[in-house]
């Protein structure tokens, strides 16, 4: 099969790599590292074995990208809006997009811009950072979760997995409300509230009235979920998750990231829509639109200019 | 009467200060300023008329203070753990107290630890500063509005009201629920986002999420006032102090300015009790809940220690 991959960061480039290692057909849409990689190849170092693409099919723009069987996008959310003009271009009648991205939501904005288009959310289960151009570190492995969305063609996430497989990533079909909810779970207590109060995951749940809102959050959550149809979330995967992150060493959520670098914030799809799902579907979550509000603030007012100080 | 002053900072020092240039029998409790104020003398500069107490009757612990008609008590409420014990020496059967305090719930609680107590709330519209030891500066007048709370004798509020008049303060008896929740409703939708997103009210409003967000908080306080019966409190009300705060210079509450300098903030008094007295009342206050909860996480946080960047 002909792969695409829509955005050559920390993810794609990571499972491009691996996939184009493997043989397969891979075409990567680049941006600022574009006439780096064309020089110079995608380089991934990796606790599982590093490897160089010399020779990329590198790409500045979808256009001269051939259609393709699977595209992987891997951007952040915060450029969705030119996702639609991006894909068009690459699709077939049975085209599958596989969105690898934060969030929940993303499937339906995406299918209400391209009606019909075969959609699958994949959830990545791994640690991979960009440390350069075109220059990717992979530190630790977990599974990729493919949910199918809206494929009519079994078929083709059945060939993805294989290829994924065959690629030696780990990958498995999973069911789609769960999985975009279970990582909704981590996501939604933890990288707002890092972000609003400028705190690593540690010191959240170092503070008892850290937890607290932590635990405020995460109730929400999984009152959403259910709300919205998820299966099998319940508070002892919370437990579980909450005692998994007070072991993790001291960690700045990406939203924080972003944040603390003055860059956008995925809030549209992290909280703005599943907080809006779960409204439509009768559930509210008042504590988690308070969070939505601040961040939303936060970065109105860096338009605004930065606050004096009095 | 004979009056006792707890606390002489910008609004102890100032209204005790009015009493003794009046005449009145003033006993001034001072902490960090005892010893100035002893030597020194109390200073009061005012646009309204300047003046210095050379010689007030100063004291560095109520041991020794005399029993009092009125106690003035204008701490934080942060202190307030300490207030029992520091008001029990100077209460006779007929003194009333008089809580110049910000938030709501103050008076049952020094209530509950003083069963009988005869009790007002003050509610000071007034700018005064303290600009140094001993040294208040008075910027704008507002009127001092007295609430009776469990005060059994209404000759002795009429005899502080006559007093404070006497004295030039601008006096009126207002009704106690709608005093305090009243006063809640600037109170708990700047203070606590102000400090907990480090803006400024003008800030706050020039972003259109700061303004929902704000306008989601005072909704909540409109609907606890109400739950907890206080009349003449309703949404025009709120609109006309957005528009007021919409005009003022760049402000930092009272909470964004303890937060800054890593003073105790008053959570208690400002969200944590007035958010279950309404919930005692059947409203839940679930967005100010959130804040309440990030107050309390960036207090006990400076106590973990500073966060380290990442």
């Amino acid at each position: 099969m002909r792969y695409a991959i829509i955005g050559t960061g920390a993810i794609g480039g990571f499972y491009g790599g691996r996939l184009a290692r493997a043989g397969f057909d891979v075409h990567f849409l680049l941006h600022s590292d574009f006439e780096y990689v064309r020089d110079n190849g995608l380089r991934v170092d990796s606790y599982d074995g590093s490897f160089v693409i010399s020779h990329p099919q590198a790409y500045a723009s979808v256009a001269g990208m051939p259609p393709c069987d699977v595209v992987i996008v891997a951007l952040k959310t915060t450029a969705n809006g030119g996702l639609p003009a991006m894909l068009a271009p690459l699709l077939t009648e049975r085209t599958l997009v596989l969105l690898i991205q934060n969030g929940v939501g993303v499937e339906a904005d995406v299918e209400a811009a391209l009606p019909g288009v075969q959609l699958a959310a994949g959830l990545a289960y791994i640690c991979t950072t960009k440390v350069g151009p075109g220059h990717i570190e992979h530190t630790s492995n977990g599974k990729l979760s493919v949910a199918n969305y809206s494929c009519r063609d079994q078929g083709l996430i059945d060939g993805l997995l294989a290829d994924l497989g065959a690629a030696g990533i780990r990958a498995a079909a999973v069911d789609y409300a769960k999985a975009r909810w279970m990582k909704a779970m981590w996501n939604m207590p933890f990288n707002g509230p890092c972000s609003v109060l400028g705190q690593t995951t540690d010191r959240m749940l170092a503070s008892p009235s850290g937890e607290r809102l932590v635990r405020a959050l995460l109730a929400e959550v999984i009152g959403a979920a259910r709300a919205c149809g998820a299966v099998g979330i319940d508070e002892s995967v919370g437990e579980r998750m909450i005692e998994m992150t007070r072991n993790m060493p001291p960690y700045s959520p990406s939203m924080k990231v972003d944040c603390d670098l003055g860059r956008p914030m995925e809030i549209e799809y992290l909280y703005t829509k599943p907080i809006a799902m779960a409204r439509e579907a009768g559930y509210a979550m008042p504590h988690m639109e308070m969070v939505e509000m601040q961040l939303r603030a936060i970065e109105e007012l860096r338009a605004v200019g930065p606050a004096v100080g009095q």
